[in-house]
């Protein structure tokens, strides 16, 4: 066994779970443990090396946080692909769509860690109950057809549905320009196909939803960044740029964006509107989302002020509700439904028909809206108790934003502080947060973290914000 | 509405179908029907024309597969984007993929006509009940974490069991290698992505599945074709080119071609995998319908030849089990496992855990072998029918290859007669056909026909080949 070069010394003044850190990231570096590699889980190591259990937890959160290994829940850790081994800066840099679209499991109960870091509700949110009355009842009432290939557009009752849905929050829709997909993530990826070739410009917020980067990446296209205030775009920054690079598309969430949680002003809104028919650039929305807007007037999406059909509203039905279920859709420009159709056609001929049936009895029968309100009266309180906690216990220089509701806060270190360093001590005492570069394309300012209480009761949110806040204070040793 | 410029003379000499064609197409080439537009449902143009269904159904079949008009079923015909207005020659030239991607509903009972064209097995052939009952099991199982994210690799279980299931074919193969996909369709599209940059080489088979065309084609990659032969890919074809063009990837199949039906000897098999290994080719094998190979001694999947790991191989199970379930897997080369990991992460993050988790029950107990055992029983029985009716029926001069299985057969008619022109006439006969210009890239003979029988009982297959037969002896006039 590879481990046994690991050498951790108890009497050093560096941590052992950073002592770990280096000597995997060495052997990592060395080629000694070559990608794909399964790490061995976490008892059996912690067994071996004599240590505890937690030591190990944060060596690997440290290793995955700066991109040496990645892990899969239910799985295990695998060594990453180290391309050219990059310096510490560049790696820095690079963005990890891991830590944001594969989430760790919920830790409190297995490790007493507190989790701040996942964005997903727990399974125990799920409302698997009602789920499988409608998938009993689709399947007695469509029998063989429930399994054949589907219209590749959509189960035409279910684009209606959400036509009818979307007219509810103000977005006129019709069900002929609407296109499911296999998830939000599909979605980008398939305006990606559809809009972008090798070479041209997009334009995205800076920071933002690394999977969209990758998405784009991979396309051959090139990402140019807009800086994001707290009530949207910079728009005289998007101004200079779209001029000058003319892209063919911009991707922005005007509500609650991610990871920031800033939303756009309804002035900047129709900026970016005029701007985009200006310059002739289709806006992907993606609403990532706002069925968690606790303020008292939230916004209707940006594409309710589409009046010249210039926005592709992407939508995930999932991502609170069911995220393993794989179900969002596109609304879009009429002169888009047949290229953004062949499209998915190309990438997976249709999205599972047994759940679009399932999902369109689940929202005709107002179930999808009664778990959402029940979802939002469990947020609000944990939105409030995070809130209120921010302003009890962390020092007054760390700037939080408000965000208008959400699963997570975005907290601004005073000038000097490095935020990974605040990440990896936090996570030696027991907080798993997610540090903000992850979320910038490139040029990674070290300043930032994203809180998220997607799986944190209000009782552990207190004590996590309570201890953050005395490690803030004493951040003096992580300049 | 714009179809009172369609004049039908029922005294011309021409068919009423070709003359609705016709002024269909002309309405569509000049632009006033776009693209996109919903054409009306067959009986209500057919009313407000005075003709009956069925020619209107011809006509909309004839547009449809010269590229100008597409349908989806449950949604109807709409008026498909034509490019630069191509000239007839170019057209047919043309992969159109919704030939193959997008079945038409079986057309027996609505219209009389005989369907020769579909290959999906139609919805009564879907076992539903063992499926509903999987499905509760799990839900009573799995609880909530069915609808959490899943392993972006797939549901580990699952990826076990199809080890076993693929050990009993022939393969070595282990859960860490295996990547769970939403059918094949995304396996192509994952792989080319993986793969594939633009600009890169991929060869293919000629005729190839069309679908595959189009992933490529959205990569970027340039397509390079090698004629198949009944017994391979031309192996002196393969070894010219190979030397010249140096391509990343060779997509073929092994067993049971679409749309030819032919498969590889061992010694073609075995070049093949030497020349990839000399070239330092990847091959992916799309193992297209394997199952209902009912020759005596089917030859196991190329995989099983795969000594250096140079072979991807593709499978879908719910192709001929249960369509709408958008279901398959990837064994890979371990090197490439973490890249096609991150390929599949960022296009849809995941297959749906529900799905997965299902699946898996019905493979370990067994159901998923005992159905495929009762489809191959009824296709077995239809392709001894069809194979008899084309000995009895079809002229000497057309060559049918007995395919070692599957759901279709490859007619090629004799010199100087068009394959179009008999496909057009026998849809206005009321047989459903499939052109094989569809299947090739560029330069496709008019001289094929793929015919299925997926959706036809064997009384039927009688009657329309008997039909086919008549035609064809009269063929004179189609040259």
């Amino acid at each position: 066994m590879n481990f046994v070069s690991i050498q951790l010394n108890k009497e050093n003044k560096t941590a052992l779970y950073v002592q770990l850190y280096d000597g995997l990231r060495e052997l990592i570096l060395a080629g000694k443990l070559s990608y794909g590699f399964l790490l061995p889980p976490v008892r059996k190591l912690a067994g071996f090396l004599g240590v505890n259990p937690g030591t190990v937890v944060s060596a690997y959160k440290l290793l995955e946080q700066n991109g040496y290994i990645f892990s899969r829940a239910g799985s295990g850790s695998y060594v990453a692909e180290i391309p050219d081994l990059p310096t510490e800066e560049e790696q820095a840099a690079l963005p990890d769509p891991e830590v944001e679209l594969i989430p760790s499991p919920p830790t409190d109960l297995t490790t007493g860690c507190i989790d701040f870091a996942t964005v997903m509700p727990p399974p125990d949110l799920l409302p698997i109950d009602d789920f499988k009355e409608v998938l009993i009842e689709v399947l007695d009432r469509d029998k063989g057809n429930a399994f054949s290939y589907q219209d590749s557009q959509g189960f035409l009752p279910l684009r209606e549905a959400i036509s009818v849905y979307l007219k509810e929050q103000g977005i006129r829709a019709q069900a002929g320009n609407v296109q499911i997909i296999s998830g939000a993530q599909q979605g980008i990826d398939i305006v990606a196909k559809t809009l972008l070739n090798f070479g041209d410009y997009v334009f995205t917020e800076n920071p933002t939803y690394p999977g969209a980067i990758a998405a784009f990446r991979s396309r051959g296209a090139k990402i140019v960044e807009i800086t994001m205030q707290d009530d949207g775009i910079d728009i005289p920054d998007l101004e200079a740029k779209i001029r000058s690079f003319r892209p063919k598309l911009i991707y922005v969430m005007a509500n609650i964006q991610n990871p920031t949680g800033f939303s756009y002003s309804l002035v900047k809104r129709n900026r970016l509107l005029g701007l985009a028919r200006r310059y002739n650039a289709i806006v992907l929305e993606d609403d990532y989302i706002s069925e968690l807007d606790v303020s008292n007037n939230p916004l209707a999406p940006l594409k309710a002020l589409d009046r010249d059909n210039r926005v592709i509203y992407l939508k995930s039905f999932s991502k609170i509700f069911m995220p393993g279920l794989r179900l969002a859709f596109l609304l879009m420009p009429p002169e888009l439904v047949t290229k953004v159709l062949t499209s998915k056609h190309h990438s997976d001929i249709s999205t599972s028909g047994l759940t679009q049936r399932a999902f369109d009895l689940y929202l005709r029968k107002g179930i999808w809206q009664k778990h959402i309100a029940a979802v939002r009266r469990i947020y609000l309180e944990r939105y409030q108790t995070t809130l209120a906690a921010m302003e009890a216990f962390l020092p007054p220089k760390v700037v939080c934003h408000r965000p208008h509701g959400g699963l997570t806060c975005w907290l601004a270190l005073p000038e000097g502080i490095s935020a990974q360093k605040v990440v990896q001590e936090a996570q030696a005492q027991g907080l798993l947060l997610t540090p903000g570069t992850a979320f910038f394309p490139r040029h990674a300012p070290d300043r930032f973290i994203r809180l998220s209480f997607a799986v944190t009761c209000s009782e552990a949110i207190v004590q996590g914000i309570r201890k953050l806040g005395k490690l803030l204070n004493s951040a003096n040793t992580l300049r």
